[in-house]
């Protein structure tokens, strides 16, 4: 490099670069965990709420779904009927997982939450069932203790912000799996049950200490000093904002569902990592270059892909059986290694 | 991993783990720039002190040269005969480095200082060389711009913690070469001309925000917001101690030479890594395991493998001819990619 020529100081990483590894990967274990004469995996997607946001997704997923190796089955019907045919697809064995377009019942959340209970664990290719959603908050990484050959599931779009923080080697590989971010500091905005509470805690079960932000105001989640507790707690940080938080935060994820709401980038830590999963910019992209060391300017690719991850960890979950009803050794080993550093 | 075993939280690192694998990237680089009619390489080592410390050092550099195909020439005399010694030694066409072990006249740096210059800049191991130390204060990387084929050398301790911070991803291999330290923070406990200084300058030059710390006070080495200078510049802190630096560390390195000065613990901020530099241990071990992310206690093997690297450099930025006189565009080649990743 020559001396005197100032590289560009901001790398922006788009989500399709990280995406691409992902499937890559997916696709390679996918071979290794299906018998020969076993076809191409299927998802059911259910979109029962008219959304067109949701069925613009439904056309990403399954043109992604199509180009690696993947059935994408659409099927629309009215809401009143969404729960029997959930348990149809529960039991249809050409069925390998489902996702479901929320929300269903706008202002009724917990009526979601009971749609979500319908999916079998079978099939939960969100990791959005209670068992899979307990699992990751009290960090439990497994479905089979102490087997621990079957992975838990993790929600897609908080999975897709640990990858991209695993590819940007903030996740540090020195480090033993389950404390690779012990050290840093990160401020999530966003708090919400599907995406903002539920990557708090994974960052913080993998070590690092996370301010979560909303509305409401900001709690610390973490394993405390020296993370010497098996898993992440909670507490409020009284008076405190982003004010407090951002100066001090070596990642700075963005998730406000709001078009007016912007990071104040003059509270951004020099040479932060920024990264925005909002469908909004969270992040004035011009200013922000100026300021960052890395700009993750949306993760969307991602997040498919990591759904396509979790169907193929889903199937590497099932028993292995031979035709004959004796057990494939040779893939059992294969399944329990599937995904297994993450 | 099962989730209610809590792994150990500090990984300690030895200094034997790291210099293995630069020994295996030294001999693998000096087959590529040596033509099969070169033998073995040979470091001259002037000892003039009657210093039994340098006379350790130097029985561990002869160790390390021979295991990794290097003559180790060690010669002793007086310190009235040393500069002599050293002229003729350049002149020398079987001695490709020269390693002088200072100090010689103690109470007398600057004597020292014209010693180091007596060093001709092709045999000059150490990277001690005025021309070498004002490149490396200058972010220079080369010494023959614009062509850059000839990589201007590094002084061996302060680029051992580079190696060493490399290693531990502290690095970030995702970001440019030249800027992979942008936003970390890094206190260096030791401002000498010989280690202190040049470390903190070198870790400013590759993006870090440095607190410099000696008897003296604080200072702060940086290239600014977004890291737009083309090298680092220094200010003074006034006010400022390990109070105020500590805290806010992602790296402590510790480099006092003083067998009663401990890094205040209390003061580090938890998951930091720490790099011990000093030939005392100026970490308390196990109180330090109990809070640090990374700690490594001592560097002095990596700093040997770093003197067979600056060799294997010099050897590199000679020019390539074949016996018949004519240039060989081969060996051209692999000497201008030797070691490029820094």
């Amino acid at each position: 490099m020559a001396s005197q020529i100032v590289p560009k100081t901001c790398k922006v990483i788009l989500a399709d670069t990280i995406a691409k590894g992902l499937l890559a990967e997916v696709k390679e274990t996918l071979k290794t965990v299906q018998q020969d004469t076993e076809g191409k995996p299927t998802l059911a997607a259910f979109l029962a709420n008219g959304d067109p946001a949701a069925a613009k997704y439904a056309e990403w997923s399954k043109k992604t779904c199509e180009e690696n190796g993947f059935n994408f089955d659409l099927r629309q019907m009215d809401k009143e009927q969404l729960e029997e045919e959930i348990m149809a697809a529960n039991e249809d064995s050409k069925v390998d997982g489902i996702i479901v377009y929320y929300p269903i019942f706008p202002g009724n959340p917990a009526h979601d939450k009971y749609i979500q209970e319908t999916v079998s664990l079978l099939r939960d290719v969100e990791g959005l069932c209670h068992k899979h959603i307990y699992n990751m908050y009290h960090n439990v990484r497994f479905l089979d203790p102490p087997h621990n050959q079957k992975k838990s599931l993790l929600p897609c779009t908080p999975l897709a912000v640990v990858k991209i923080l695993e590819y940007l080697q903030i996740y540090n590989s020195i480090l033993p799996s389950g404390n690779r971010l012990f050290g840093k500091t990160i401020t999530v905005i966003n708090r919400s049950e599907v995406n903002g509470r539920p990557l708090a805690a994974l960052l913080a079960n993998d070590g690092a200490t996370v301010y979560s932000v909303d509305l409401t105001g900001v709690q610390i989640f973490t394993r405390g000093q020296g993370i010497k507790q098996p898993r992440h707690q909670v507490q409020d940080k009284e008076g405190w904002g982003l004010e407090q938080c951002l100066p001090i935060s070596d990642v700075v994820i963005g998730g406000v569902p709001s078009e007016k709401f912007k990071v104040p980038t003059e509270l951004i830590r020099d040479g932060a990592v920024c990264i925005n999963f909002s469908s909004y910019k969270n992040f004035d992209g011009p200013a922000v270059k100026e300021k960052a060391s890395i700009y993750v300017p949306s993760v969307g690719k991602v997040t498919i892909a990591v759904l396509l991850r979790n169907l193929v960890r889903l199937i590497a979950n099932r028993p292995s059986m031979n035709p004959d009803g004796t057990v494939d050794e040779a893939q059992v080993k294969a399944k329990s290694e599937a995904f297994m550093d993450g």
